[in-house]
């Protein structure tokens, strides 16, 4: 981890010279550098590694092929694994190699850089808004975990109102198997699922499409360099697993999990699409944002050993805000604007990414290089700040009033949801996870 | 489907040249023809696709390579998808190149061939004995299925005596995302796990290796041919998505198991193995094999619409006999033989894997070649065909008791586990799928 004092990545008083780069608010300044899969839109292009910066987009092969990493053997060996469709060569070659790199392209991006270098440089920028991104790893495979104390007790509390909270919560971090072939890059339009669903009065199930479509705002960690099976990851070292971290909608059919989940956990529910952004904002641009998760309860078990260090206890969280907007059909007609439906934070998760990389392998289980891992939906303990549909409507019985006279339970055809998120403090310059968005699709709109 | 009248891959008449191959009992014979990724033993040759034949196996890039196959077009087509460390790229051609390859490569080991011509085929011939196995295919997601009534009906009822079977049971095909990463190779050692386990009686978990280590009897179906997402495979055609079936062990650890399951399903009391044999028997050479299911019981609903086509009722089933044998360190010690610890049907499941494949579609998910669908446990109506020691053994109660003076409840360091399964009917020729085994490892000797 960086010493965020010393890290001359991190120092807020330096500015890129790149266009939009220094907009307050912005989310891709000088001292965030997340990694992407690009190439020019509506060309043939191989995708490849790109760096978002302001308005832009840095190609890493390009400025290879430019030279101006000659003089850094380090930075310019891992920018030729850059050179790829997605993350995984980068990711293999573990945080020495990323943070070379980043050192490397925060030089070539800041201001003192003389002007007709920046000219140069400038030959590998590509402006976002004529730029297609794609899924940034490919994904080997997704764990969903469920680290929101909040929305597992809000959720228990639904369907088993006499033991919200099962006994085991507060000693493992639950998490499952996700399907990993249908991970999608932000934008990809999400077809409402059919399936098998049943109501409680209901003598036989029915088959449709779901009539209880869900979000779940979820942040993603992929992870950066493997364990090999059989050899478990100590909490300590599980951050050096790591990579970087993305915005994740675990999109779900209520009805269908409902129906289908007992014994086995959701299945088709969720199989049919998970959205993630496609910037992944490193540990490193994220030091500064570290602190310890909200406390526990009083009267909660310490984690294990095996789940427990002085490091994670004080630093294993995200201070980042996530927010959830909608934006019906009807809105977009009218012209306005999204509604926020949520702002939460991930501080208030009771599990850390590093005590889930621990736990993982905790039995020798191999995690492989752009492995996702999902936090589970985000929810705090205010209304306000529940990550889904099913919490923050209480399962429709509260419904969401929009602007424009329409209400929603649960999402309708043409509904678009957008998750942004963010992390601002006092002497940091703020950095932005970026968007990640999708629309509801009605499956006979499917081509 | 091919017609087993017509198709001359299965004539029963028809004999290979190749040594072992038409020994009584063999598991490949020239209508078996399975498809395998190996090198020669102590080599650093790269993995490439070869057919288990007899005793040997066929080199299919080398049959390319050496001209035999330059007047068939099709298969030669298909032969130059097998040059790969994987079966994916032959898997993603579909079943129209796999059956023409099928067809060449077994006109080139049926003894027909004329002398010179198979002194030629020869060259491409690797004794089994001097080869090395790999992991048939690149595993994009496992999905373990759960399709054993007696299973979920024998499971249920330990752990839910008052309700053993669950309402969605006859309705779906339940089945839930395992993990793709420890997927490994018949004869891979397999670590015994740690992980967190309280018994009922105590008052929080403890961690270390697990107490209730189990096997899994299962079939595993390859995917063939992907479907695009959003876009579901109807069951009429959910065979043609289909490449072959494995033997599949999918190891659990009992205490875990029960600790972490609820409310998201098993994690990691089966992500730290799952095994599979290195031999994928096409559904070409199973054609002779199909019958239905068991009849599902009287009172039980008829599947849904999108589930049932009278071609799967008529033939939706694999009449594979299935066999778990047990062999402890003390027994291989004195020289006892494996001793046979249940011998089951496949027959005997509630779902076959069409109805898997199309209620996985079902809902949009994509399958993409390589895709590896388990059975879920194999278990039939009496105790003799329970596919794991926690039915077998009822949690331990009836242990079993070995040759040699041995008992075993679940699994022990030392033990050897190997499933076997064979068709077998008259007028076709026995086919096998042969071995799917694993030794036990205590953590300790671990490297």
């Amino acid at each position: 981890m960086p010493d965020t004092t010393l890290d001359p990545t991190l120092d807020p008083a330096r500015r890129s010279w790149v266009p939009g780069a220094a907009t307050p608010g912005a989310d891709f300044p000088l001292q965030n550098l997340p990694f992407g899969v690009f190439r020019r839109a509506r060309t043939h292009e191989a995708p490849r590694v790109g760096v978002a910066i302001g308005d832009a987009i840095l190609d890493v092969t390009a400025c290879a092929a430019l030279g101006v990493l000659d003089d850094d053997g380090d930075a310019l060996d891992a920018a030729r694994a850059c050179d790829a469709p997605a993350l995984n060569p980068l990711m293999a070659r573990g945080p020495a190699a990323r943070r070379a790199l980043r050192r490397a392209l925060s030089v070539l991006l800041g201001d003192e850089l003389p002007a007709g270098r920046q000219a140069l440089v400038a030959q590998a920028l590509v402006p976002q808004a004529e730029a297609e991104l794609f899924l940034p790893a490919q994904v080997g495979d997704y764990t969903d975990f469920y680290a929101s104390v909040h929305h597992a007790t809000n959720v228990g509390s639904m369907f088993r109102p006499d033991q919200p909270l099962l006994p085991n919560y507060k000693w493992v971090p639950i998490g499952y198997h996700g399907r990993a072939s249908s991970v999608v890059v932000s934008g990809t339009p999400v077809l409402r699922p059919s399936g098998q669903r049943k109501g409680p009065d209901e003598p036989a199930p029915t088959v449709g499409p779901s009539r209880s479509l869900d979000y779940e705002l979820e942040l993603g960690c992929f992870v950066g360099q493997g364990n090999p099976l059989g050899t478990p990851i100590p909490l300590a070292e599980a951050e050096a697993h790591g990579f970087g971290v993305v915005l994740l909608n675990d999109w779900s059919a209520r009805d269908l999990q409902a129906w289908e989940y007992q014994p086995l956990g959701p299945f088709l529910a969720k199989s049919f699409a998970t959205t993630v952004s496609p910037w992944v904002v490193t540990l490193e641009a994220l030091a500064p944002f570290r602190a310890p998760l909200a406390p526990r309860a009083p009267g909660d078990p310490a984690p294990l050993p095996y789940l427990d260090t002085p490091d994670d206890r004080a630093r294993g969280g995200l201070a980042l805000t996530l927010q959830v907007t909608l934006r019906t059909a009807a809105m977009r007609a009218a012209g306005l604007p999204p509604f926020v439906v949520s702002t939460g934070s991930a501080l208030d998760l009771y599990w850390s990414f590093a005590q889930m990389v621990a736990h993982h392998a905790s039995n020798g289980c191999n995690l492989r290089p752009g492995d996702l891992l999902g936090s589970g939906t985000v929810s705090g303990p205010v209304p306000e700040s529940r990550g889904c549909l099913l919490e923050r409507t209480w399962r429709g019985a509260k419904p969401l009033a929009l602007p424009g006279g329409e209400v929603r339970r649960f999402l309708e055809d043409g509904d678009e949801v957008v998750f942004t998120a963010w992390a601002e403090r006092p002497g940091a310059v703020r950095i932005g996870l970026g968007r990640c968005a999708g629309v509801v699709v009605p499956r006979d709109a499917a081509g």
